[in-house]
């Protein structure tokens, strides 16, 4: 059964998670749908792209994709279709393709919406729903969608760089209230080039290994470690980080989550070389 | 394989919905269970029944539904089964069904609870559960329960018309604080008569016109559009309209939901025509 | 196609849902994953066993289940994986398998973790997802893991015991704000021995019947009776029984749920009989 995950931005109160459901299961009722998530923060983009990264790249190669967030910042007149490495992404054209990506897909299509047509999250999905079904079947993308479109590109977050400094921004706040900064291991890496570092936030919070695990210190204390994704994770053992680094606590965040987010956004961890 | 869609007043942090659907997978491994959602407010049914009525009608026909809430507002002696224009549900006989279906069902059947057991939600799963799995084996609904029940029947929410207006209730805010007002487009229509219009809600908030997307106004602006389930509602572009029309914002909203829905079931939107 | 639960406390809003499901799929497509919740509160043992317990025995023998939780209090090793009357369960050995299961499990392997991996929530679910493949590939569970493990017990939480009273302790309250004690019938009734009795909470609060239902007292009264789990619950006929208790409202228990719900551990109800 083909594979297709659902991520969203539309919560679970609303029926349009199920219609969403409903509409995809009548294009094709072989579709084995894996919910990703359904709160994507809508008008945090970095966050959005970090949680689609993350997820679809632990799926095997020809799973369908379909994000739904953030459908009509502008008015659509297409959707996009994406072919990149094996997998195939449906979203809105608003940039958020090339954050999650972090480049520009090898492939991608728009999927024209009718101009009559209202265009709301249950008629964007009977688009989407009918490409997916036309891939399975076998058509190529260029068959399914226009590849003249010309893409709208928003930059993926990155760390800034200096000679003897990395600082990045925290991107994503975790159910134990863990943050995570948006400094792969990989970017710190080679940044750092083998010398001695401090990680540096808040005032004069001061971190200077990577553990491997939140046991590798006392109930209590801070910690730096690369979690699942590869990101560099700032955590208390057993504690709430997020309380520590002067953000707002986990309830306050949950109400609030929208504004608290695009705090964050601008909320940042900087990384001493020696 | 069928579909079952599966909607609840559970929530998410409880061990029912993982009983809810052992109990359906032992009744028939093939069943392939779509969650709708576990939200539903359990003492609001205008709420429960707007989402229910918009999820099950974008599904095919011959799909399952059931619809776990409120169930043992009375004490119950039997479930409903109804068949309704190739749709199977399952639910209380508490009213709900013909709320959902804004009307009589055209097939539905008592599925009788055993006086000896206790009438909690996984024996009433597994009724439904052999009920739906008879129904799927090729047995006819008036085969699997009782077709002489008499149905408590709720009438639906609807709005109220005069000459020259029209007033709907607020049945639902959406994860983007958006209002939806319990007004068809066609209802509109039906009344506008091709009248020029002027909606009206708090106290002196008019909107004169109905856009086709978010995007039509500026960052801000107040609009008002049909949503993906045709329904008027009331939003801001990238803002909250529930704190616009006075109610309470977002984060009060998710704490004392079912005080706020109760509240907001009586908070009415008024439309004008010339 | 082989069924298998998912459980954890990640939350909903990260991406490790998702690459969760991602891995076990990429290990056997075939698997039909059900999720069952991912808010357990990781550092309630009590509240996480009753939930993973009370799903798991609703599902048919020879389902998968995997219940991730706390899985790096300490540095882990290995996971494990045990076979208990026929359900094949992965979890961390932190003790919660004995408290699901209130006893040894039949079978236990080891799953050893390569030393020189980062031990993060993707890769121990890859070692789950293969040794559940090869479970269903035919292999027997000695074959898979470990059997010369010793495993971490932790006792459950069971209630107190006198000549006269049985005392239990909150595990749980529910979406309704209903109050699951963890004293079952067969405890009560073993316990009771016929005798009458009163259910004493808060200071001066009693009930002295177990009712069938809600709607066997009228609307605000408080009641008692058995759960669809077996377990003894307070409630009050549409109204919150958290309250009653003196527990913090509904509101306050989402905010705060790791701090309440760590008190709520140390209140008791308790039955005295005559």
């Amino acid at each position: 059964m083909p594979l297709l995950t659902l991520t969203s931005d539309i919560g679970h109160q609303d029926f349009l998670v199920g219609a969403v459901k409903g509409q995809l299961l009548q294009a094709n009722q072989q579709f084995s749908i894996v919910d990703i998530t359904h709160k994507l923060s809508p008008f945090n983009y970095p966050q959005a792209a970090y949680v689609c990264r993350n997820a679809i790249k632990n799926f095997t190669p020809g799973t369908f994709h379909l994000v739904l967030v953030n459908l009509f910042d502008e008015k659509p007149e297409h959707m996009l279709l994406a072919e990149h490495n094996g997998h195939f992404i449906g979203c809105a054209d608003n940039g958020l393709i090339t954050m999650i990506l972090e480049e520009v897909p090898q492939k991608v299509v728009a999927l024209p919406l009718e101009k009559t047509q209202q265009k709301n999250t249950v008629y964007c999905t009977s688009i989407f729903a009918k490409a997916f079904n036309e891939l399975q079947n076998g058509k190529k993308i260029e068959q399914v969608g226009d590849p003249s479109v010309s893409i709208h590109v928003k930059n993926p977050l990155k760390p800034l760089l200096g000679n003897n400094w990395i600082e990045g921004q925290i991107i994503f706040i975790d159910n134990f209230e863990n943050v995570i900064v948006n400094i792969t291991k990989d970017e710190f890496e080679e940044q750092r080039r083998g010398r001695s570092f401090k990680i540096v936030f808040k005032r004069d919070e001061v971190i200077d290994r990577i553990s491997e695990s939140y046991a590798d210190v006392i109930e209590g204390e801070k910690l730096a470690l690369f979690n699942s994704a590869g990101y560099l994770e700032i955590a208390i053992n057993k504690g709430n980080a997020a309380g520590l680094l002067g953000l707002q606590g986990f309830s306050e965040k949950q109400q609030h989550s929208q504004y608290i987010n695009s705090r964050m956004f601008y909320q940042t961890v900087r990384v001493y070389f020696d």
